[in-house]
């Protein structure tokens, strides 16, 4: 099937980056709307000159473990940085974002205890969940009441019991309703775990996420995110109250086993860190060309979530259909990812767009015409 | 237990790297000897001025998937060289060595295959097995001879059989006899991946590792290994001939889930292989230096394994003697890594040291006697 496309989407090349939003693909400069890239800081300048400080009188690399010798000050600063930022009192700083979650899971269950994960979690934390050993549960995407009634049922069950939602899902970008969520546990003995590696730096007045956003982050246990999306690096942390984490450091095999961030990425996240948070008004810019590039789509005729988030899914009918749009909007000099199924939620194929602060409304209005031509060429749009 | 050292000796901070060989620890400058830094390319001024520089042209990260829009052509140059470098067909390129070991023996096999692994496999490889689902077979350390007593025994089983060894093992500094492994998995029908992360740039007389040393790299099916020991950067990688590795790009999960590595760490990267390769003369000082220190510790009457290697595991009685050990050391300058029971092959503690190609022979002198001075204060040496 795939091999039908002339183009494999999940092969593509940026040749270079030109900017936030375009990088030249097949040698023309292409319109980005498929990174996580939501405030530009990828292209941060006070991050790209402390990377280059950094590596010229640090080096390249740490060559060890956080727990030998790869904990340099930079490191120690990133985690009380963040700890800080989100008024916590302990931060955990890992070397991507999927082991955070690995590490994280891992660590805090294990085989006599029950995870809760919603149905569309991301894969870093089914896959956290497969490490831990703990017994799975899945319970219906976003859905409190479907959560309570599997919590409800396992309540004479021995072992701690942790439930795991998103900020923001990635494919679809649905918010999490976290204050219900944290009711439904609190009312029912279990511990909350957010990830907000698609919503930091997006919702919440300050930026810290659907938790922020919703008021309740006083009830959430354990905050994870990463450093690859808004922050536009690499890495991943936990944040929490629990004075319990510096065990976890002597017990998480993802955090233990690896060598640590290498300074200059250490330093370009400290110096992303403070460009996001000396900048509200690239959220608000976010939010706005989140608005418009919904509003566009669905203006057009195709089928979205129903509110506006910085990740906008175009749900199509089939896979020929998928890759055909996918195909014609590179063409058009338009760059979306591509999901197909089974790893969708609905099992329909759906390209998933996602927009930058850094993108202009002009730029935005070329997509939307590129999706509407090229939507109709293939028949998702109906005349 | 641990609170009875003065200092933890898994919460140690590099206040600033100095050298390859020397950092700042508690305000002093501290000898490194326990590291991965086997040629001090984290230093390398080659790779610190490729990583400004793509820093400053490209940015600090790609903020996507290798699937998705983190593929630039820097991460296919890379995979082209490793490739290359290695006699190859295909290679991949993970975001760390860890999510290597994961990615690959995750993707290779699943529930109905065996996975046969040396008893001192690093915790990524275990993990890896745990992550796939398959049924785990340990064999004895370095024992080929159990390891086919073990394959006869389940020979009549379904499913692929994977065995996995490590070139050089990074707590002990042993070194795999790969041939002999490669002859008992071809007489057995079983696939072999050896794992390279502590053997590249050091073993065999172009550096590609245990296997180019035995002489019997075409006999191995998969090799993976890391940047961040020899190439002093972060990241990994698997090597194979085999076909499918395209394959192996949709079916990874810590391949596919997780924001490829930044540009600068890329092009750093490329830059070390092409500095340690450029210089044959690391490896051969590398040599002497892991000479002079196993002899030197030896001669003062400590217990170390027999051959030298770049990694000499000293060997001490009991736990608070470790503690009191390392900490002495320290205090005369000398930062090793502490490793304690049951995470050590004997379940004795040992005092894990490492040797640079960095390492002056006098800084080797200064770290034997600093040996000899703490191991007569604590008892591990008799009079």
């Amino acid at each position: 099937m795939l091999h039908a496309s002339p183009r494999d989407p999940f092969n593509v090349v940026i040749e270079k980056p030109l900017s936030a939003s375009e990088g030249v693909i097949e040698g023309r400069p292409t319109l980005l709307f498929g990174t996580n890239n939501y405030l530009g800081m990828s292209q941060s300048t006070p991050a790209r000159e402390k990377a280059q400080a950094v590596a010229r009188s640090m080096g390249v690399g740490t060559t060890g473990s956080r727990i030998a010798n790869g904990t340099f000050s930079l490191h120690a600063q990133l985690e009380q940085r963040l700890a800080k930022l989100f008024g916590r009192k302990h931060a955990m700083v890992f070397s991507t974002g999927y082991q955070a979650n690995l590490g994280t899971i891992s660590a805090l269950v294990n085989k006599d205890d029950i995870l809760f994960l919603d149905a569309d979690c991301h894969a870093s934390i089914y896959d956290g969940a497969k490490l831990s050993g703990a017994r799975v549960i899945r319970f219906r995407h976003n859905d409190p009441a479907d959560l309570e009634k599997r919590l409800k049922r396992s309540a004479h069950e021995s072992g701690a019991r942790l439930v795991v939602i998103e900020g923001i899902y990635s494919m679809t970008g649905n918010v999490a309703p976290v204050k219900r969520f944290a009711e439904v546990c609190k009312a029912n003995g279990a511990a909350l775990m957010v990830d907000e590696a698609h919503s930091f730096g997006v919702l919440g007045e300050n930026g810290r996420g659907a938790a922020e956003l919703d008021g309740c982050e006083g009830e959430v246990d354990f905050i994870v995110g990463t450093f690859s999306k808004s922050l536009g690096t690499v890495g991943g942390y936990c944040v929490t109250d629990h004075d319990d984490i510096d065990l976890m450091r002597l017990v998480s095999r993802p955090y233990m086993f690896t060598a640590s961030l290498p300074p200059e990425i250490v330093a370009a996240t400290l110096a992303t860190i403070d460009d996001v948070e000396a900048k509200p008004e690239l959220r608000a810019q976010l939010r706005a060309n989140a608005a418009q590039l919904h509003g566009g789509l669905r203006a057009a005729g195709l089928k979205t979530g129903e509110h506006p988030s910085p990740v906008v899914a175009v749900t199509l009918d089939d896979i020929p259909q998928a890759l055909a749009f996918w195909n014609g909007l590179l063409e058009a000099g338009v760059y979306v990812n591509l999901s197909l199924p089974p790893a969708t939620p609905d099992n329909f194929p759906l390209l998933r767009c996602s927009v930058s602060a850094a993108h202009t409304p002009a730029q935005i209005e070329k997509a939307i015409a590129a999706f509407a031509q090229v939507g109709k060429a293939v028949g998702a749009i109906k005349a």
